[in-house]
């Protein structure tokens, strides 16, 4: 690893002489993945602190091909599950030497081959993408050498597929049958017959899984149809689809939301313009379990998807095709679990 | 501008010579301040796409030493606030041609020396922190050529400051005042006596900004001094905060609390926990006017910082200073105003 000299002058070279190390024990010193005692460490870095030295990683990613930046694309920082995942994923790549290069989709969650062009140009080490926002034909297009990790739902084909296109990502695959399964078994064990499921963003996968997963649990055990009602995670959209579905059309016993924060609109919905109470009218289940199911407001029973797993999987697959790039693809699994609050029962 | 040869092969001047233009205009067409025909960035944009050409940033970093990066220093991205406002600088940077670079303090709130050579490293092009986070003393060490941006409150003096420290930043001041004292009058016109400041985060200077402009105007209005019950921005410490005020010590006739989260956190704790209305038995006002305060279950009234002021506020001064790197120091401000709603009267 060969750095630059810094802007005040001081070079890597005069650290090593002053420290009597190599200069390769400097590189060492300022990448936390490599081997080095601790003491000599310590040393090295209290030294370029004091004469004000700093590694560059802009003149250094030409050098080791390395930029130390990983690309987050989302449609919206500022939804509870994404802010709470991207805090989370910030925390963990930061102790690892990385830093994240946010990036917003489109307002339609697509994202344009330009925007993915722009991101390419920044040369993030890897790009973590949502399989809904982005086709795998048009990442292979525009991303080279970073290692985009796919989020895919209850996939169980897609090795198969990656067979058939060519294109290998690593990837997190979220399970999101279980904690259903368990949703749908609390609901039918209290008598609850009409259902609704409180559907997600038009485009979402995630939300088109959960919904089909639904409708299969619920027929398997003999129940009728979930009702549809259309949402696209956004409270207001839950709050005015579920008032419809109430005075239009016909009320039902439980709402299954695709999101916590749709569950909240759909809960003051109840009971601030219909008058019912939760959970004792109707029952209400939410998808994510962020950080506000436990507001004394709702104290909403939800889906989790562990946020702590998610991300530690995510750091794995990252850090494991940084260090070994032709390993075989790996796809990790999370498993969802219900988590039983007071808008049930 | 001299774009470095892409991985593929295809260099900046094979796109220029059939495209039958100068390797500036490549470069121009790239660039979204740069000036060029729109047909002809179409046109230069198209024959890329097509032959696979990306500037590398990191490589055009070091010829024209810009990096387009923008780092964001916040103690939480998942805080309600913080997550809204890197949402809306995100999108903001992004048209700009910037992409943030995103990093979180200490769960104290202050920053080490070394993560501010840790975000020099990255070479970016401004850096927006707040000054609660990090002493300008610390910050004039570490950061070499980044233009940061402060981020104040109700700071009259600090163009003196500048003057005696020789250390000049631009700086975006927000005026809490007025927003506070449109909240004490309606207070005072509803004819609370015992109001509480419900506290934010000890080291935070907007809370302590927030705490004392309230004392100085109710003590201004000849009202008794504020009860300061402590908080720390968060909805758990709150909801405990307040049950303590009203259990152990007496109860208020209104609460004013140093942002949304903790408001919310208050009004739950008197609802489900004390049996009190609001605002029949207690009134309540946040800060911020997070988009979270229209949900029905709270529908709060609060002073608002009005987000989009801010951030375009914040773009304009992170331009202006790239743009001309010599210009006199500017301070941006921005002023705050209540808005009205259900947990007031």
């Amino acid at each position: 690893m060969n750095h630059l000299q810094n802007s005040q002058g001081t070079t890597a070279g005069e650290i090593a002489k002053i420290a009597n190390v190599s200069r390769v024990a400097v590189s060492r010193a300022f990448n936390p993945d490599a081997s080095i005692k601790p003491e000599k460490r310590a040393l090295i870095l209290k030294l370029a602190r004091e004469l004000n030295y700093v590694p560059n990683h802009a003149a250094r990613s030409l050098v080791t091909k390395r930029s130390h930046l990983v690309g987050v694309i989302v449609p919206d920082v500022c939804s509870p599950w994404e802010s709470q995942e991207i805090d989370a994923l910030t925390t963990s790549l930061q102790s690892e030497g990385f830093a994240t290069l946010l990036f917003k989709t489109r307002a339609d969650k697509q994202i344009d081959p330009q925007l993915l062009s722009y991101i390419r140009g920044f040369n993030p080490d890897s790009v973590i993408v949502f399989v809904e926002n982005v086709r795998r034909e048009t990442l292979a297009k525009v991303i080279g050498r970073a290692v985009p990790i796919y989020v895919e739902y209850d996939n169980q084909t897609s090795a198969a597929k990656d067979q058939g296109s060519g294109m290998l990502y690593d990837r997190l695959n979220v399970c999101q049958r279980r904690g259903i399964e368990q949703a749908v078994a609390l609901l039918q064990g209290f008598e609850c017959k009409r259902i609704a499921f409180l559907d997600g963003h038009p485009r979402s996968l995630a939300a088109r899984e959960r919904k089909h997963t639904l409708s299969e649990i619920m027929a398997a055990r003999g129940m009728a149809a979930p009702i549809i009602v259309p949402g696209d995670f956004t409270y207001d959209s839950a709050h005015a689809a579920i008032l419809s579905q109430f005075r239009v059309d016909n009320g039902v016993d439980a709402i299954f939301a695709a999101n916590d924060v749709s569950a909240f609109g759909a809960m003051d919905a109840l009971r601030y313009s219909l008058g019912l109470r939760v959970p004792k009218d109707v029952k209400v289940i939410g998808f994510d379990n962020i950080a506000q199911v436990k507001w004394r407001a709702y104290d909403l029973t939800t889906v989790k998807v562990d946020l702590r797993e998610r991300v530690d999987a995510l750091i794995r697959l990252i850090l494991r095709r940084l260090k070994t790039p032709d390993a075989p693809i790996l796809i990790e699994s999370l498993s969802t679990s219900l988590v039983v609050r007071g808008s049930v029962g």
